[in-house]
């Protein structure tokens, strides 16, 4: 039996049982009262909020003249079954992708490029970690810890970020943060508003969405002009660029180390200009040496370096990370510095012992193997496929993109495999500039999350719809 | 031994066993080769970035003759200590409450008005839920879950908040994020550019930051003026309203409810204005009934509340959830979809736990009692001090405010307390219009995580301060 907490003090002029009334119809609609649940008794509510049992007895009996409850003898009122009469949301829920979106059927198979694996995640070693965090009762870590990031685990990412990936930083330059997205927004915030931000098209929407929700003019150019176009880059008068340069989103390309000059060079040319280097998924490259970072050769200090564990380790973890350069962190103290981290310390404490402990390239090692063989395979079945025109991206990340001979358009495509239980998405969906249907029909084929025989399974329907059988 | 990356291809004029030298250097210099660390061989480096290895050994030279680095016979070359020539800010750290600050002297006391008690905490109860919920290495874990959190918290939240605080919303209507912070600055997203918000002083200034950083006119009114003062709020031209009315921070007031109503009527005057309810610490309050939420009387849509577990579980939990009214739900679909919760889905899964398993309510009661007995305590112990001249903020909360009878202003008096190991805040630091001398003395003391005989240790401290003995 629930307590009900009734308001009878506000400006309204209907009579008090018409308000308790009301009150617990309105309980019963929202479903807060559920259907099967016990009412106070009339003496008790009366008690409760100070009327006379009389006015409640008026405001149940409505009720039950209504249907919304009914009463059994010797035991009370109870709340009556009215979801045939009111369609409530409660149970509304999301794909695992993070998008509402009516099913149509159940996903059998799901090519999403943001899915990693989760079955040969070190489950025991995480288990064991978070046990000896918490073992000890240790009481500051229920306390806000510092703000930019426990200092014991920037330094492990430093670390890291030096030996994996070139990155030159102090520690005391990184900055923790649940997700890009968070990230993002505090980089708007430093930077300061009503700038100009160019962005590779196709690219990441949610990055677009963010720094537009900013308030920022987001220009998208094309993938691949970006340190090459000098003139193009001039007439958009931006003062910050968005790049990708070890691992283009969503077409995998690599930029070229004379592209990656010539946008440094920009960068240098006025005061305030900025790179943003977003370094996703740089860890999963099959073949060739890894390509290091941008921000490993900038020597004026103007790239940004963002970085995240989602592709590494998991994407719910929400542990993202910015490497600022010098100028920027000192802006950061002033402007910033009242912001306290948005990772949970525990959290923190976690990783910490899972990148010391040399867990997290452990891990990273297997998963490069992984990945590398479904990525094969996926390759391999791909070949001799009659539909299949031109891959590419392969040989890095997650997904790999197929160009698709069909008569079909990219979202035709899509939806007719969604119906079949295959969710896939075409390039289009990653344009940036809202033109959905461009060219011909390209799919991201993600393969993070998928065995072999889910691969095929999944080949298989896309088989069917490109041949137009049923 | 560290492998060296080395870029060699930028544009650099200089000789290649000078830019060897010069990246060497740099990392000896910032600590991210570290003492003692042992250099590669000069024909191993020589090979790894293809160079002759009398290049290197050029290099290795120069480092040698400067003291960078020194060879031991017939092992190799060493880094040497540097420490002397350069300061490194490599092990700066901040303070609990998340400020840089110097510290003059170890902290003995600290009556900072946000910590909470860390020794009381069910660490027993959060283990065992925690390896509950990584026992089974439930996979969906790891993927990103609901973009606005777990359906089956954000129910367990609508129960608690409808129980506790009168809170009217579906499951639906809730969002979690990783802390107040974020979420306020998902709101600014939320509600749009160029709005003017009106904030009670004093007040918080970390709210009040958050939203001058996000663009917002801030304008700070009188605390206890809101909804009293029709003409003044009407002269601020503001449309939106951020108020604690169940315990004001840092004052302690309660809103009368006729200003209650006062303050929605504002809202409702007009399209798009909005009430902003920050219900902090409403859990803690020790003498008469709870006062319910400012939400719950709300019958148009006007008032957004947003609430905690950094003050009734821990700040390093960081769990902050809004409730948006239906119409501000819908355009957060529309504009913040794609937004993914800041918090991490194991958290989640954990604080579900604990609030479904009804550990939350028995822990919220223990603490209650514990608080209620160290505010009891501290109110007891101040009685009779003679330069105690008035205390207020009293019977709820975690800290409350003593105005002192002394010839130190307030600023002269928290710098000698720190020297002496006791930190303590003046009124003046949350006075958000920068104004900090503002009339007698009144200190901040917060209990929260103190024993008895650290209160009774600090507040003698005060006492030999405050009457000049040394």
């Amino acid at each position: 039996m629930q307590e009900l907490m009734i308001d009878l003090q506000g400006g309204e002029k209907a009579p008090l049982y018409e308000r308790i009334y009301r009150h617990i119809r309105e309980e019963i609609v929202s479903g807060r009262l559920e259907r099967g649940e016990k009412l106070p008794s009339t003496r008790l509510l009366a008690r409760n909020i100070s009327v006379s049992r009389s006015t409640v007895e008026l405001a149940y009996g409505q009720l039950l003249a209504e249907g919304y409850i009914q009463a059994e003898p010797c035991r009370g009122f109870y709340v009556c079954d009215v979801r045939e009469l009111y369609r409530s949301d409660r149970t509304e829920s999301r794909s695992a992708s993070g998008t509402a979106e009516r099913e149509e059927s159940p996903c059998i198979v799901d090519f999403s490029p943001y899915l990693v694996d989760t079955e040969h995640f070190p489950y025991n070693v995480w288990r064991k970690l978070s046990k000896r965090v918490l073992q000890d009762d240790r009481e500051e870590l229920l306390l806000a810890g510092d703000g930019q990031g426990e200092v014991s685990l920037r330094r492990e990412i430093m670390r890291y970020l030096h030996r994996a990936r070139g990155v030159n930083c102090r520690e005391s330059e990184i900055i923790l943060g649940a997700g890009n997205e968070y990230l993002e927004i505090l980089l708007a915030q430093l930077l300061g508003p009503g700038r100009t931000l160019l962005m590779e098209n196709p690219g990441y929407p949610q990055a677009f969405y963010t720094f537009s929700g900013m308030g920022y003019t987001v220009a998208p150019v094309p993938a691949g002009t970006l340190g090459s176009d000098r003139e193009a880059m001039r007439t958009a008068r931006a003062d910050l660029a968005y790049v990708m340069p070890s691992h283009q989103f969503p077409l995998g390309n690599i930029m070229p180390l004379g592209q990656r000059a010539e946008l440094l060079k920009w960068a240098m040319e006025e005061e305030g200009r900025y790179l943003i280097e977003d370094d996703h998924d740089s860890e999963y490259r099959y073949r060739g040496k890894p390509i290091p970072s941008l921000q490993g050769i900038d020597r004026g200090g103007r790239v940004i370096y963002l970085g995240t564990f989602s592709k590494s380790i998991a994407p719910s973890l929400r542990i993202s990370y910015l490497v600022l350069p010098p100028e920027l962190m000192e802006r950061y103290r002033q402007v910033c510095g009242f912001y306290t981290t948005t990772v949970p310390r525990v959290q923190q404490e976690i990783l910490y012992e899972f990148l010391a402990g040399g867990h997290f390239e452990r891990h990273l090692n297997r998963m490069r193997g992984l990945y590398r063989s479904r990525h094969d395979f996926l390759l391999g079945e791909l070949k001799g496929r009659r539909w299949v025109r031109r891959v590419s991206g392969e040989h890095a990340g997650l997904h790999l993109l197929v160009e698709a001979d069909t008569a079909l358009t990219e979202q035709e495509l899509c939806a007719r495999a969604r119906a079949r239980g295959v969710r896939i998405s075409g390039l289009g969906a990653y344009d940036l500039t809202g033109n959905r249907e461009n060219g011909r029909p390209t799919l991201l084929i993600g393969y993070g999350s998928l065995r072999e025989d889910e691969i095929c399974q999944g080949l298989r329907i896309l088989d069917e719809i490109i041949e137009q059988r049923p």
